[in-house]
C-alpha cells in the first residue's frame, strides 16, 4: 500500500467516526421529553412545564459539550496517526461503543437528577465517561506507544502533552461517580466542569513548524 | 501546518457539520405523530385525522427550511473561511448545539399551535432561532474581524454583505419571540417569513472573479 | 471561482443530500412497532406477533428501495450537473424536504395496510411519491434547461434519456394515489412495482466514451 | 469515464453506505428503554432497574459489534472493488437493508431474551444475520466473480480469503437460528462468539506490496 492509499484508508475511518460521532449528538435532543397536555396542566401551564424541564437542558447541554470534545479529540490525534491497521479500527469501534452509548445515562440522568435516585443517575452518568475515557487511552495508547501508526515526522512534544491530558479523564470521572453517592449535584458538577476545561485548547502541534 | 493540511482541518468541520444538520432536518419528521386508531375514530376517519395535523406540517416545513438555510449559509461563510483554530471548533459547536435543539420546539409548538399555550410555544420557538442567530453571529465574526481566519484574496463586499444579512437575524427572531405573547400567529409568520426571505440569493461571491 | 472550487461546491451538495437520504432511509425501521407483552399475548405468541407485522415490512421494503433508487438518481444527475447555484440549493432542499417526509406515510401505511382506512393511507403514499417526483423535475429541469449547469461535455442522449424517465414518475404515482380510493391493494402494488422497475439500470452514460 | 471518474464513483457508494451503517449502528442506544418511575419503583430503585436491563446492553453490544465488523468488511472489500455499475448499487442497496433492519430483531431479542419466547426472539435475531451474510455474498460475489469489478493487480490470495471467510456466516447463524429453538442462550451465544471471532484480522492485503 502506498502513502496515497494509507491516507485514504484513514480517511475512511475517520469520515465513519464523524457520522457516528454526530449522530450520537444530534439524538441528545430526543431525551427531552416533549409534555403532553396532561402534563402541562399538572405544571400549571406550558412555561412552567418547559421551565421544570431544566434537568433535561443541563444533561442535554453538558453531554452535548463532551461528545464535541471528544469528536475534536478524535480530530486532534487522528492528525497525529497517519496508519492504521485492523487493531486501530477496533479499539476505535470500542470507543465510539462508548460514545454511542450516552444518550442512554443521559436520559437516566435527566429523569432522575431530581429524585431519590439523582446519585445513581448521577453515577451511572459519570461511569460512562469514565469507561469511554478508558476507550479513549486504549485507542491512543495503541497507535502511540512507539511511535506505531504514528507520522513519522510526529511532534513528540505533542505526543507527551497528549498523554498528559489522557490521564486526567479516567480517575476524574471515576471519583465523579464515586462522590455521586455522597452529593449527586458535586458529581454532575464535576462533568460539566470537565465539559468546560477540556473546551481550552492544546498549545502544541502535532508537527513542529519549520 | 502547510496550506493542503489546513484545507483538511477545515474540511472536518465543515463534514461533521453537515452529518449534524443533515440528522438534524431529518429527525424533525419523527415529531409528526402518526394518529392511533383511537384517535382516528376520535376526529372521524384517517382522512380527517392527517388534515387535523396541519400544526405539524407547518411547524415541519417551516424548521425545515430554517436548518436548510442555516445549512446554506454554513456552507456560504466556509467558503470565506480558510483556516481554523480550537476556538473556530468551539463556537461552530456552539452553533451545532442551537441547531440541533430545534426538533424540540419544533414538536412544542405543533403540539400547541392551536391551543391555549400558543403563546409560550410561539415564543420558545422563535426565541430558538433568536439564540442561534446569536451563535451564528459569534462564528462569522470570530472569523471575520480583521480577517483573521478568512482567505487572503477575500472580497471585502463579500464580508460586509454577510454582516449586513446576519445583523437581521437576532432583532426580528427576538421581535417575533416578544409578538408571540401579542399574538402567536403573526409570530410564527415572521419566522415562516424569514424562511421564505431567506431563500432568496446573496449576490456576492467571495471572491472576485478575475 | 476555478473549476476544481466548482466541483468543491458541488460535493458539498451532493455529501448533504446523501447524508440526509442515509438517515431518512435508516430511521425508516423505526417505524416497525415491537410489540410488547400484552400484544405478544394477544396475537398469540411472539412468532405470530412477527408475522402479523407484514404490512410494517412491506411498507418498509417498498419505501426503502424507492428512497434508494431516489438516492441513485440523485447520484445519477449529479454525474451531469457541473456546476451549481443558490436556486440548485433550494430545489435540492425541496427534494429532500420530499425525501425526509417519506418514514411519516409508511407508518401511516402501515399502521392502516389491513383496516377500513387502507384507502386513505394509500393514497397518501403514493401522493407523497407523487410531490417527490415533482420535486425531482423542478431540480433535473432547472439544471438541464438550456444545459443550464450541466458540464460542457454532455451526452445529449443522456439528457432526454433523464428526460424520458422522469415524467414517468409524476403521473403514475398520482394514478396511483386516485385508484387507492377504488383498490387500496392495487395503489401500493403500484408504487411496489415502480419500485422494482427503477432498479432496472439507464443505458446511457452522462459523457460518450471516446 | 475515466480512472479519477471511476474512483469518485466508488466513493460516493462508500459514504453513502457508511452514512447509513453509521446511523444504524448508533440508532441501537435507542431499544435500550429507559424506566420511568413506575418501573423504578417495581424494581426497587434505580440501580436494580438499570441491572435489569441487561438483556438490552447484551443484545446492544452483540448487534453493535456485528454492525461494525460488517463496515470494516464493507471497508475491506472496496479496498479490492475498484469499478461500479448500476447492479453494484443494487446489491450494495440490499446488504444495506439488511443492516439497517438490525434495530428492530435487536430490540426484539432485548424484550424477549428472558421470557417465554425467547426461541422466537433468538431465531428471528439469527436470521436477520443469515439474512444479511446471504446479501453480503451476493455483493462479493458479483463483484468478484472473473475479477468483474475488482482492480486490475489484485491479489488472487485475498479474494480467496474473502470467498473462504464469507462462507462460514451464512450456514452458521442459519444453524444458530435453529438452534434457537432447542436452547436460546446458545443460539445468541453463537452469534456473540461470531461477533468476537471476526473481530481477528485478515492477514492478506488485497494488493501484494513490492
Amino acid at each position: 500500500m502506498n502513502q496515497a492509499e494509507e491516507a485514504n484508508e484513514t480517511a475512511r475511518l475517520e469520515t465513519f467516526s464523524d457520522g457516528v460521532i454526530a449522530i450520537a449528538i444530534t439524538l441528545l435532543v430526543l431525551e427531552i421529553h416533549v409534555p403532553d397536555s396532561a402534563e402541562v396542566a399538572e405544571h400549571g401551564g406550558l412555561a412552567q412545564a418547559l421551565v421544570d424541564l431544566y434537568p433535561s437542558y443541563l444533561a442535554y447541554v453538558t453531554s452535548f459539550v463532551t461528545i464535541l470534545i471528544m469528536w475534536i479529540n478524535h480530530h486532534t490525534i487522528f492528525r497525529a496517526i497517519a496508519r492504521n491497521d485492523h487493531y486501530l479500527f477496533v479499539f476505535n469501534g470500542l470507543l465510539l461503543l462508548g460514545i454511542t452509548f450516552v444518550p442512554f445515562p443521559t436520559t437516566v440522568l435527566a429523569a432522575n437528577l431530581e429524585g431519590a435516585d439523582s446519585d445513581v443517575a448521577s453515577a451511572f452518568y459519570a461511569g460512562t465517561f469514565a469507561v469511554t475515557a478508558v476507550f479513549y487511552n486504549l485507542l491512543w495508547r495503541y497507535a502511540a506507544t512507539g511511535n506505531k501508526l504514528l507520522r513519522r515526522d510526529i511532534n513528540p512534544a505533542f505526543v507527551s502533552t497528549i498523554n498528559r491530558r489522557y490521564l486526567v479523564g479516567v480517575p476524574v470521572y471515576s471519583l465523579a461517580a464515586v462522590v455521586a453517592f455522597v452529593n449527586p449535584d458535586v458529581s454532575f458538577g464535576i462533568c460539566a466542569a470537565l465539559a468546560v476545561l477540556y473546551l481550552l485548547p492544546t498549545k502544541v502541534e502535532p508537527v513542529t513548524r519549520a
